[in-house]
């Protein structure tokens, strides 16, 4: 799923470079150009996309030098938590790449670079994932108390909403101030974010924990004490949050659907593999491994309802793609 | 050992900064101050010469703009081959950490940063190990095949010794060439190696495993296939190599003496740790692991003899102090 995210990002990113960056200024301090990637995984959609976005800032550059001499060198830097498992990034990195690679192991929520130092900053299918959830979420004396459900999509209590809109906005202002300094003036950040697609997972999750609460295998009380630490942000909650920061302009916003067939082919068990390797640590964690089996097993019994739903509504599987530049 | 070896480099490279270091013509471009550390390993070691670097430029910085105003901005770039154990490294990361912290992958015989990038290079402990070794080693019908010894040691064989030495060459030639691009105009890079300590622990493993030969439990041509990949440069080494790649200044050569009392403390089991730690991947690999726990075992039998060598000698364990100033 984030292949197909990543698929659908690339002509987009490559218009955002060619169309609406100004590289000249870019390059008037150094001839190297510095990349980094949010929230990178260990690969290798991230060598895809980096890749895309070299080839892509070459191409332009070859548009307004006009000229194949003097080509900048590339440095891109692969950040995640330091969890994440650089080893496995490091060892699955193109062997002839063009380029200089990095890591830097800290959230995106701070800084991470010296100031000024950054001209291409990229972040797919990362920046959804909140840094925690707020306690009201979780405390039955709270107007935002999420009763029977692990998230606050569907949920018909505002307040619940709400404490999720909140807690992406202090993260989202976190990230975006640490980006204002780093970005060279000028330099680009390119969001993509999926929007619909985890949505239905974390529905079809949440319903069959709630399956296992009705039958008595599970304390609903369980249920109520975990929240998905995840926000899909609409155009408007970018809007709101870039404008409330101020040092970035919004170039593009685009709201777009899978183009792929991906979605059409999905079954139940890939579905489920998707699933796991996203919700594991998480569900795992919370629910022990022995309910997270369960509840995996329960998708596979409405594996039919599953596919009816992907088959009727893959055209509304889409990703939020924003193009800021900073001013 | 390596700790020890670090502990004695510490007051020559704050000297060296102190002393010889034109931190102005440096920081005349950008207020970063970017610094490698090449061959790091997981750490600790490296995030306590690094902080000691960090330390010895902010007091020069002060010494020269007398201000505690406009401090740069400091980025560590930990590099070691790719099968190094990053995540260990990254999570060993001091939280508290002033400088932005990031890992290269990729041995460092090759180019790693752009040009003109890097203003402090530091390895220690690293430069010794070669990058391979020569066949002729390995051939019965060289000259300077290495009959019944591991490594090039009190051999008697003048052509094993010069196969050792023209490895060690080329893989300087490469590390200072690829340096010599990415290195700043004024900036410096020291290199640290250990001078005798390991050649004893290898002198006392290669005897060892000849004992096992003669006892029949090991045959002779597995030793004759294996040479330790590492030289011990002597200043005379490390002159040449500098002066054939031109492009540095020698500011400092110093061969120092062990001052920590911890040689004289080491005992046989402390010794066998160590060297398992260094020697444990590759004699495993080539000798198996029951050899390798039988050598180590008849290292344990000698361990009076060790102790004695050790206190009578440990005045000569000494290291190799080099600073080179980029011209």
């Amino acid at each position: 799923m984030q292949r197909e995210v990543l698929d659908g990002a690339k002509r987009m990113v490559r218009d955002a470079i060619i169309q609406k960056l100004d590289i000249k200024i870019m390059l008037s301090s150094s001839n190297t150009i510095r990349i980094a990637d949010f929230g990178c995984s260990v690969g290798p959609n991230t060598f895809i996309a980096m890749q895309h976005v070299v080839q892509a800032l070459k191409d332009k550059l070859l548009q307004v030098t006009n000229s194949t001499n003097n080509i900048p060198e590339f440095q891109i830097f692969f950040n995640d938590h330091v969890i994440n498992d650089f080893n496995t990034l490091f060892q699955s990195l193109p062997i002839d790449r063009s380029y200089y690679a990095f890591g830097v192991p800290r959230t995106f929520h701070g800084r991470l670079f010296p100031s000024r130092s950054i001209h291409f900053a990229h972040s797919s299918c990362a920046i959804h994932w909140l840094s925690k959830i707020y306690k009201e979420l979780l405390d039955e004396k709270s107007p935002a108390w999420n009763k029977g459900s692990i998230h606050y999509i569907c949920t018909s209590n505002v307040e619940v909403v709400n404490s999720y809109v909140a807690q992406f906005e202090k993260d989202m202002e976190m990230l975006l101030n640490a980006r204002a300094e780093e970005i060279v003036e000028g330099g680009m950040m390119v969001l993509v974010t999926p929007f619909a697609s985890y949505t239905r997972l974390m529905n079809f999750f949440g319903s069959s924990l709630m399956d296992l609460v009705n039958e008595g295998k599970l304390d609903e009380s369980l249920v109520d004490s975990f929240n998905f630490p995840m926000y899909f942000p609409s155009p408007e909650d970018m809007t709101k949050v870039v404008e409330k920061n101020g040092c970035f302009s919004i170039e593009i916003m685009e709201l777009t659907y899978a183009k792929s067939k991906l979605v059409e082919k999905v079954d139940a068990k890939t579905l489920m593999i998707n699933l796991r390797a996203v919700l594991e640590g998480l569900i795992i964690n919370h629910f022990g491994s022995e309910i997270a089996k369960e509840a995996c097993a329960r998708i596979i019994l409405k594996s039919e309802e599953i596919s009816t739903w992907m088959k009727a509504n893959y055209e509304k599987s889409c990703q939020l793609f924003v193009a800021l530049k900073h001013k």
